[in-house]
């Protein structure tokens, strides 16, 4: 099952469709189905038993707790009605998302009705019973959540936090040419500023090789407390805007002061297939014309404005309830306390006229399911939705054949980042229609150019007839646009239908998407326990441009506490890597796009630095996830080391370095090991993290006794919190970024923080016993040597060249055999 | 110094305000002005010496690292150069917010020009001296940052992240009639989300009562490596967007095919008076208007199309430079080390004809300088940019007036945010000019609706004749919008012009504004070390409908990590508050809304929930930040306890209460310490924060040697992490959130966190030695506990009575005295 049935026969007008009149009959069936979906939703919200009325309501009828969002939903539950029709006549792939995603109850009543929900649970039966169930179990504890949620079939959005609906829409639809994606866009959320620039996404979609979105803006008026900012601004304002934004608007107004079912479905059903008809004409263009031809066409959109509540409550207690925010949670929360709004209650469900609706059995009479489609052209059984179910496996190159080569550690010198995109561009060649890399007009930034050798930056804008449109084209695997917000909803929308792809960005401002990152963690979280949902590829960042090298810029750029915020989230789905060099970065790369189900966040530096382990070498330590390194460390075998001196990160790693260099010169007699961390989760405990250490292991590299002096990319807390059950924490000492930035030269910058080798020294002066006293000398000959720096940098603007140029002497095998005293400070340069 | 001088003078047509003509000699001298700033501005980014090139420039004239953004200066430049002459002749109170602020160098040229910077910073003096100075400082190490930073005169806005421009412009402008608000947005910015939906600001501000933001939309078509999005539509859609975006859209373009300076000079400066006056005229308009006759205005704005690195090299090594993305950063990088770049470079700066511009001595012409502003009617020297100038503390009612009559712990029950509602209330009755209450449509929903009883929402888009309209106004102290981001940047806005408020939000949300969160605090960081800049109010956040209580939502609406976010930044600036009931609340905000230059992050319930101390109780509670509840423990005075219970936040806070009953009546032996914190932050090492509690009073509480069990509100990992150094930490045992929520009962929710009651037993009878065996069958009796009272939830949605009802027992002052063994199993319920 790789795709639908569907997928051939898309993109007809009604014409060309059926030769079906749209009659009478057809829209009672329509507004029969809606009445059933409204009738399923109010009795979620409600019931606790006698889920057809068979028997007169009583207050034990009714749920104890009343939880839940009733104003949206009948709004949504029209929609999908509509669109089932439409879909059963034109055979659309179509799938449905719900911006609104507090309309739970009228997805979930919509799917149990299309008989999917049954197939998907199939305790929630198509009888009395299974209603019964279908009504406790919502909102309830032990039952489902009252969103649309990972366990809706037909879902890829829960639409808990809102502003993501549009870009997760059009993520859906790239590489997805058949597809069309309803998306339907509260006028709540429609104020976020995500979906506020989530509409340019059209500049961005290609008519050719996408599918299609087709934005509802569904304007019911009101949120929780005030009314909507679009619902209350001038018509025409709202038509410009959304002309503005580069669509086509068609306004319908229904279902206000008592207008007849019967026509405000005839006028629906005929504005739907003018804007199906529309999408068909401009797809089959787009299909007729050469590549380098297309244009941005103009894409319909809906406006829908329909009452709050719709269907609902006019008044309780004398106060408007319809068309009001009154309707947006749960209108009659005293239905089980009070005899009068128990009545008001029955009398609502009684309005959906059930009777007409159920069979005897409590099942859905045939000829009102037959206006919907069936098998896979059910929006909630569209493969899309259930993205593992699509999902290929990557082609992925031999990494090796990007490697750099390392003769000995510390040369030669490469921009990590660059080789990576050597790396990537094959995999984008090989992965021509399901891999795609997105960020914020970063990708070049970050050194990833080379993908561009075979690909393009995919814009669908206007086009100016100069070299300045560079690697510009109509479909490309880089989705570029300064929105971190529309980059991420996109990437999201693109693996949870299955297919493959990374977001590269600053490490400072990839926060703008802390919360989107949570609620997706979330979804996989709930996913690992969903037997049905099939795992989906893991969404991957590499964050660049980091904390310790924001020459451009400065305090604003700098902070590396996005680590910090996603160990919080569920252990099984979090990876952190912190590769030193370029050939762990590519071993990093090629290990995280083959996994699934995974957030994994891997930070790397995009400036020339020195590469230290080789191909095999790599291959081990990223296996291992951290390791001694024995070429810069001056252990004796079958010794204690006098001092551990590990760090994580690319910078850190080099100020580790030469601390090891000057101690190796310097303190001859002192047994160093030196560890480097690149699977940050090691560092936990084993019961806490699938990755972690066991303890043994780590005593064994760490030591229970001697000091650790940590050299870390980020706030040094998290070191210590990730180790703090550790037996060696105790002599824990981190170093890492202090909110203390602000300087533009890269070793100004990690002394103003403390994390350079100088500090890193004198941290084993005081640390291993027996030093200070004997060392009083050295330690003040790092201070002098911090202040020259720090006097160099501000007389020149560039770092002192005895940093600058320091490279990792070449020590040999034998170093640790070789050390000897040495009389006077060296600080590195030229391996004198 | 608490006003303008031009206060009662603005909003003057340019008829009304001068009788002189726009003559050539002045648009000459504006030029002259521009060509200035911008000579400054290139300096800055090239030139380490030979700031007039009055000798040859030579490549030791040119810095080492060229850092620095050369795209979008010009701009910038130009439309302070315009606003100036504006300014001088209207005698207009305006500040500049820079969207680019990576357009630092032209800011601070155009402060250097009005003499403000060499006001602030006398060592850089106008001369050639000075002019040295200026250019090697800039983004250099020791000397300022490349942005619109804090240490830059004028600005509030660094606009290091994008997207905030025009949300804190509209801050800036509430409650300042008088104030014009020029707000540059870039292009790129354009793109982000929090900016696409800050134009919607226009509907929320009041013309009569509020100042006026013109917002400029400065498009110079080009980001770092691509096109900008709304450079590459057709104008007329970007003509309706605006107006879409209830603005009335002015076009201008200059500058490209070697347009004549005069010509573009003279084009611009006659579109600015033409939108001037259309605000002058709408001001004035507004100011005749009754109240409630009030209409929102079509505000102007904008549009400005220019060349990317307008005045800059056309071509470098015959590739556009000019009017492209080529000119975003440095265009002539190599000016150092190559003959070629260094003349290019000296002719790019010669274009400027400084010796025009600056007498002989280095000081601008007098008569350049006259077409410019003085005093406080420059932009740079606005007292609102310098908000603690014109700062006043807030009239405070005695809370206490507030406060709930606590006379035994356990009761009354009370909605402690509800009462805190009472508390604002007044608080916005005594300060109606300089405190306003920010968020996202959740003011009623966090139970702060009692201050409308004085005030109301303030809505400047469309009313309807209902009662729908609820506590909508045209002026009001409350702002909701839909947008987490919008209420951040208004908030953020109004308090850095030297005002006071707060933002109340779900807690799961707030995390949508983690990263304007960041970059706030590292403002009031920086600004804490500037010495001219006045403290401002703390930005105050009250969390509600926070992790343990989502009834409505699920898992998507659970989330405490925003204090974690929130501890990784400088300690100085964060504070955050887990009051456990209302006077506790009441007390916390009688302080925070004191404070000045922190970030105050309070937690606190909406559900009715028991309250515990009393007004003196939870002054001094308060004011320790942590403390031994003897009412709640079974401590015997002049012995160790043999276990401490802790906890921290509400919700955590009933949970142990109810674990130190069961406790109580199950152990009667057991010497419990019942410990509450307050101020999180007490709990850190005092040398890490100002709040943290010494050692020894540390050790005094938690015992060095006694197993605490830590109840706490959000991730258990922060408490290890901020204790870490602490003597007792390795007995520490941390219950919090992990990431297994969706449950909406509210005690099924603990019990899935294992947060709940029975487990805090457990772990005392695990941990406290010689319990375990003792007392294995009260742990099995709390194990099937768990287990009746999930079964109960599971049947029928509510929590089971014995917890629901569960409230503290009256056990009396002598209550340790009086404890003796308990045959059977006491889970609470009515104090038996």
């Amino acid at each position: 099952m790789t795709t639908t049935s569907a997928a051939t026969t898309a993109w007809r007008t009604r014409a060309d469709a059926t030769s079906q009149q749209l009659d009478d009959a057809t829209l009672e069936l329509v507004d029969a189905w809606w009445r059933a979906a409204n009738y399923l939703s109010v009795g979620q919200i409600y019931l606790l038993d006698n889920p057809l009325l068979r028997r007169p309501l009583s207050r034990d009828d009714v749920k104890p707790r009343l939880l839940g969002h009733w104003g949206t939903t009948p709004g949504l539950t029209f929609l999908y009605a509509h669109m089932n029709r439409a879909i059963a006549e034109r055979e659309l792939s179509a799938m449905y998302v719900t911006g609104p995603g507090h309309g739970g109850p009228g997805l979930v009543a919509s799917t149990y009705l299309e008989g999917t929900y049954t197939e998907t649970y199939p305790h929630i039966t198509q009888d009395e019973e299974g209603l019964q169930r279908l009504f406790k179990q919502f909102s309830f504890p032990g039952g489902i959540p009252s969103h649309v949620a990972p366990e809706t079939p037909g879902s890829i959005h829960e639409g808990g936090e809102l502003g993501y609906a549009l870009s997760h829409a059009y993520g859906a639809a790239f590489d997805n040419p058949d597809l069309l994606v309803l998306a339907v866009v509260g006028d709540g959320e429609a104020e976020t500023g995500p979906l506020a620039t989530s509409w340019h996404s059209n500049k961005f979609v290609n008519p050719k090789r996408d599918g299609v979105v087709l934005p509802v803006l569904h304007l019911n008026g009101y949120k929780i407390a005030n009314p909507t900012v679009l619902a209350r601004i001038p018509e025409e304002e709202l038509a410009d805007l959304m002309r503005g934004y580069g669509h086509k608007p068609h306004f319908f107004t229904g279902g206000f002061d008592g207008e007849d079912p019967a026509v405000f479905h005839r006028r629906f059903a005929e504005l739907l297939d003018t804007v199906l008809d529309e999408i068909a004409e401009i797809k089959t263009r787009a299909e007729e014309t050469p590549e380098d031809e297309l244009e941005r066409p103009l894409w319909p959109m809906i406006v829908l404005r329909s009452p709050k509540g719709w269907t609902g409550p006019k008044e309780i207690d004398g106060k408007r309830t319809e068309n009001s925010w009154r309707s947006h949670q749960v209108p009659l929360a005293s239905a089980r306390d009070t005899d009068e709004h128990l009545h008001d209650l029955e009398t609502w469900l009684k309005s959906y006229r059930a009777d007409e609706l159920f069979d005897e059995s409590g099942r859905l009479l045939p000829e009102i399911a037959s206006v919907a489609p069936t098998g896979h052209l059910r929006m909630s059984a569209n493969p899309h939705t259930n993205g593992g179910l699509v999902l290929r496996d990557l082609r992925l190159p031999d990494w090796r054949d990007f490697a750099v080569d390392v003769q000995t550690p510390g040369e030669p010198i490469t921009e990590a980042t660059r080789v990576l995109g050597s790396y990537l561009r094959e995999v984008v060649r090989l992965n021509p229609e399901n891999f795609r890399i997105f960020g914020p007009d970063e990708t070049a930034s970050n050194r990833l150019q080379d993908v561009y050798d075979v690909t393009d930056k995919q814009w669908n804008a206007e086009y100016l007839p100069t070299d300045v449109d560079d690697h510009l084209a109509r479909a490309g695997r880089v989705m570029e646009m300064l929105s971190e917000h529309q980059c991420q909803g996109w990437l999201e929308g693109y693996l949870l239908t299955g297919r493959h792809g990374l977001m590269s960005s600053y490490e400072a401002f990839i926060h703008i998407v802390d919360s989107m990152f949570n609620q997706h963690a979330k979804w996989l979280k709930v996913t690992d326990d969903i037997a049905w949902r099939q795992p989906i590829a893991s969404l991957n960042y590499l964050l660049s441009s980091h904390v310790w090298r924001q020459d451009h810029n400065g305090f604003s750029h700098q902070d590396p506490g996005f680590i910090d915020h996603v160990v919080n989230k569920k252990a099984d789905i979090i990876r952190v890597y912190l590769p030193p060099d370029t050939n762990t970065l590519l071993s990093t790369w090629d290990h995280v796009l083959r996994t699934k189900q995974y957030v994994n966040v891997v930070v790397a530096g995009k400036q020339p630095a020195p590469d230290f382990l080789n191909v095999d070498e790599a291959i081990k330590h990223c296996a291992r996830g951290l390791g001694i390194w024995d070429w810069a460390g001056t252990e004796v075998e079958g010794e204690e080391p006098d001092v551990v001196l590990a760090c994580a990160g690319d910078v850190p790693t080099l100020e580790a370095l030469a601390a090891a260099d000057l101690l190796r010169k310097n303190v001859p007699d002192l047994k160093v090991r030196f560890v480097n961390v690149v699977d940050l989760m090691r560092l936990q405990d084993e019961k806490e993290h699938p990755h972690g250490l066991s303890d043994r292991s780590f005593d064994t590299i760490f030591t229970t006794d001697k000091p650790i002096i940590f050299a870390y990319h980020g706030y040094p807390w998290l070191i210590h919190r990730l180790t703090y059950r550790r037996n060696g924490h105790g002599n824990l000492h981190v170093r890492g970024f202090k909110e203390e930035g602000t300087t533009t030269t890269p070793f100004d910058m990690v002394m103003r923080n403390d994390l350079d080798r100088y500090h890193l020294v004198m941290d084993v002066i005081d640390r291993v016993p027996g030093l200070g006293q004997r060392y009083g000398r050295l330690k003040q000959k790092m201070i002098d040597a911090r202040l020259e720096a720090r006097m160099y940098a501000y007389e020149h603007g560039t770092d002192i060249p005895v940093v600058a140029d320091w490279v990792w002497p070449d020590v040999g095998e034998t170093a640790t055999e070789q050390g000897g005293p040495s009389a006077t400070l060296t600080t590195g340069g030229d391996n004198e």
